[in-house]
């Protein structure tokens, strides 16, 4: 598995239990006691997250198995079973919530991209991406990117590392201009990533164009600006559209022409999923204590 | 500053920067640029997570200063300065997006925190106190709970360790008899943590009286079963309502006479807060490359 | 296992190893060597620590097995084998200093926490628990506590996290008042965490049981004085003695009817055990170099 | 500071604090109220551990400081103030603990090796030098031979990397020959480092004197066994008496010619002397809650 | 500073340390001894790795103060000062040999990328770029890139994850065909990275063009294929060359019209450059020992 | 393992994958594509690091099995197969390069160890060993130690733990006195440790030979003062000429009767051996995408 995601998992198991552990288990189930785990999603949603959900079983105790009924990307029924696990029953009580709270929330990620792919998917012969952001949930970038692909949408860069993103904040870093931006960006990006800037005005697309972005950002535009510059652009450069974005405006961005429109709530608001897991005392054993 | 909040500012910044760092920085900025940044809110909101902002800027460059010139749990105008931060401004950079994502995400539970609170405050003698859940976002646990507090709500308990929760899983876990539960909870328990248990009928909550629990979570229930559990519970223990609840019902519960309801939503779900951090270039600095 | 018990583990072999390791087994024990060790304890004692044993050897090489003859909490003759090794030989010697230092200190604890527990269980019908403190070995807390319990008294709370317990110095940091203390305590502190407060007069003690204290800590009282608090209270908290308590004293106050008496020389001041391991190289092994 | 100090510290206050952090002085102490702390030595003892007591409070809370009045390797009076504190008095408390127990530890090995070695001195031209072993808490290493050396005792090896130190298991490793395991010694190891080699008799003595040890550890014998290996030896090595040796054998060994005798009891069995912090509200801080 | 940086420089004092220390400088060197330092380059080299050269020495201990006279990317005379260093002595001698195992390997890959960089420049008008590969000291990623650019040769992609590139195992793995692999590589890289793909022979060369490939690599191919290609190619994609290529060939393919050539050899086997440090001890300190 | 190779190894991945990960085999290669791979030796080589190799792989994924068919220290000849992998196609894709960055650095130091050591053997009867220094790649320490006895030299000392040799900083921190600081060294040194001290002239050496120096090493002397100092020390001490040694200069020295010659080129100034790496799709899988 990812380190990244191990890391996560284990500041969040340390949060949750310390040096002094579940003392409600500790307190209650025999340490023989073993039993079985099901994993039910409650509403129809997409899953994502599934080996996450694993993982932390696989951290807190390797001893327990666990079996995926469903992967990620699925839809599941408005009551559907996703997983079954078994083991110790000290260990699944113990990583419950933390395996429960990666889920729920990717989940949530996942089922939030796919209604809005489905928005514009509606829209017949558009070329039209959604992609997320950085926007993530701290120190669960991958998951999070993985949930909106499994939703159906489409990741904007991964990091800092992977792509230039000139914003607004950085034309102010080199003095306000665009040209002067997008030339340094030129002379001294890594060879093998492209260049994306964003623009607020017509007169800071036609400096992108000139200066030969691959990819140029529409910030805040309304509907009638982003398609005067579909126009203007005529395929010199992709087109995204971002800023505040709700899905309700998704179909008729759909048919404006643009390559891509970003979208941080995708990451950053969505609600988590209800799942829960359902746990059950194997006959015969745990009658160690009591 | 607590190491776990710095595990997860290691972490998202790792996520964010990997080793080949900040690509689109380095191409643009000089190394001798300097800058100043202003973090504005930009709707009303219940701010938190400023302490984690200032964080993020001093552990990618502990020569950024930040000054807060407002603090958690102050309300914000629609448009409102909430701190100015000066450094070299690559380093400024690098770290807006990490620290916005956290204090958007936690103005996001404050903000949500206040407002379930305030349906609570306008019914007149409610002692209706309300409580966050386990349910945070991995790896933020004290970050999520502190947020809830600056938002005007209440902290159950913290992880596994401070305290017993007796819940459906747990009482599977002995067999199915809430007696039992807390008779094992009574004998091994920690001396110092109080035993709450969860009980879906009146058979259980009349088992939780007679074993002493001291708190009584009532699971999924109506209000009139609520009304009546408060009148046969006659204040021998506190009682708790859990299970989806939604702030639309916070003005009917803060009538019925329980002392807590707890809301997952409080940090599972909240929406992220807009805020956005303003850089501006330093006159006279800056003019090393370009 | 315990991610705290692996990093003092990891700690152990770091400072016993460094990155030259073993140097007198690299020149003596051939690689291909193979051995059995056996685990001798070589005095009566309560045996505390044998996981943290076994984890040690499967730390420094996961191909050796370690069979537990005994467990936490078993009398030992005077000399009596503890558990059985097998695995290369070289890795077996690398493991033995770190993993005797553990269970040598911890069955200490255990054995003397057993005596101590054994003065108190003579005087019949006494209700006393003996009761640990945080003055355990640093980066052993869990390990001392669970030895604790091996040697049959009982645990104080785990750290500063589970329970309130307010001493001298939170009482001289509030200004000198229990009264003040314990309103503060009781306004902000977790729900499910009980309040226990040290007082070292009778006019504390009133103001203790006025404020309601669930448990109240007698300070360095005579006999005299304890049994008249235990007058005084008459049930409505619980009483613990404190402050230098040595294992003599331990009859008298069994008899005073106090809950609880806490010795902190049941964690800092036990004396290591004798337990040694004893290798033996395993025939038709070992003969790649020499 | 040494990682490894700081390793031992960030763990002891990891299972003190978790996550949740100080429930009581959260609840208690204001987060303005400033305060001065005094260490006080409160038997007669040799103190050793300053450094890593001070280190706690600064890992705590950078903005404490610490002035020592004292240093490793003082005598202290029965009672006598060793250190004063200044800073946030919740950081303080918070430290407090993890502090103390270190101290406290260390300067109970200081004082024992400082008895042990006061009872050679008593023995005009002696040349004994006790030496402690690798029998030290775990984790603590490099802090308890650094007491060792404080209380007037010296150091064995550090680890087992700097020095070959060949006991009966690496002589049982290779087949029961100290001839054998001397050779492969004087092959294999490294350039830099010496040979010493544990002996239970005559006829191993006179192998490990042929196949020229360094240093000749004898194992377990009596004072007349000790005086004709003395004679028979004739200082073509040194030599070292261990195995349960109690500080009453110390001034008969000191005539008899030996050069070392190694105490495990230094470092697993001392117990911990009676330091204790006493803090104090400075006046007009804290009046931020209450 | 980069944590990248920092876990390379903590393992290589670790491994250097251990928790035992420098022996050497505890038993010669005062505690109060202070000292200046001079690092000095002692053959004509181009420098790198400055800023870890002084990060070394700050994380030893913060007291040292580190002047940089000369910058990365200066070249020396035959002997130079580079930097002062000023600081307590025994910190200096334990960062001595640490510091400059980094400098002398970064400065050594500098010189070797200007030597290279020379032979290209004197071909008048060539716009052949000479790059580096990930073929870099292990852990050292980052500061060798930068050595490269220190010298004047130029970066390809940093890692797996910034630039697709495509090499004879990825074409292997789906199954032989350059088309097939680029078909997969445009549907499924991320957005804003290029895409590279290696080369052996012309059906593979005429397919990359086909499949829009944003750089070719000619691996292994003879002067006389690779001006057939850049003929063949007319600029519709960039060129580079690669497979063993040594110094002395650079010129003759400066001529050729390629646009890169990579070279392993920069980074793996660039020699050592001979630097180093001459401490003084400052007079009137140091006079506690001895 | 050891644990400094697995840090090692970490952080090559780390800073090779980042979070983003491998890109190029993410966008190409189906998740239940499995394959064999090869590594193949393809030049005449000693080896060394083939543990650390394989380690490599099972840090990506512990599913992938390595066979190696030839062992550390072996002879390879021009092309030779030396070890065999099967696994998932994507994990040894992404282990490749950080493998084989290892591997032929080690190799490469190993063969130029043998190269060395063999020019020493071609004098009949010379007792001249081959050392190397602390002069390692940074991180790789012991496996760089290791490489140069696969090679056939020998070991130096190992850190600044286990031993104490006194070079011209340290003469300088004394006071400049070669008496001075073997008296310090001898009175204060770890008892099982030895002592070599560096001189470059002949007055210091008698100083070296008068206070009884275990080994004394020749700094930058000429052959003609080197056969002076052995006759002069007379095996009264153990001799090691260093100092800019070149492998033409060692057939002359091993005639001049010194012990040990270090030479720092054999770690810090190795080239890369060529090994590479050939990847085969397994058949009949990997038809997941495409």
């Amino acid at each position: 598995m990812d380190p990244y995601v191990d890391r996560l998992i284990h500041l969040s198991l340390d949060e949750d239990l310390g040096a002094a552990g579940d003392v409600t288990t500790a307190a209650l189930v025999p340490a023989d006691a073993r039993g079985t785990g099901e994993l039910w999603a409650k509403e129809p949603m997409v899953l994502s997250g599934l080996g996450a959900f694993a993982r932390v079983f696989h951290l807190v105790d390797p001893s327990i198995t666990c079996k995926l009924l469903q992967k990620d990307g699925d839809r599941t029924a408005k009551r559907q079973l996703v997983a079954k696990l078994e083991g110790p029953l000290a260990s699944l009580l113990i990583g419950e919530r933390t395996a429960l709270n990666i889920i729920q929330r990717l989940s949530g990620i996942a089922t939030l991209a796919s209604k809005s792919a489905a928005l514009v998917k509606k829209v017949k012969g558009s070329k039209l991406k959604i992609l997320d952001t950085r926007k993530t949930p701290p120190g669960m970038r991958g998951l999070a990117k993985a949930a909106v692909r499994d939703g159906g949408a489409h990741n904007h860069r991964f990091g800092l590392f992977d792509g230039v993103l000139i914003k607004d904040n950085h034309i102010a870093a080199v003095g306000g201009s665009v040209r002067e931006a997008l030339k340094r960006a030129k002379a001294n990006a890594p060879r093998l990533v492209k260049i994306e800037v964003e623009v607020t005005n017509f007169e800071q697309l036609d400096e992108a164009l000139e200066e030969g972005a691959h990819i140029i950002m529409l910030d805040n535009m309304t509907n009638a600006q982003i398609a005067r510059a579909v126009k203007r652009v005529a395929g010199r450069a992709e087109l995204e559209v971002s800023g505040g974005i709700t899905p309700e405006r998704l179909p008729v961005l759909a048919k404006l022409g643009v390559d891509y429109v970003s979208m941080g709530a995708l990451t950053h608001s969505a609600r988590a999923m209800d799942l829960s897991l359902e746990l059950t005392l194997s006959p015969a054993s745990g009658r160690g204590r009591g």
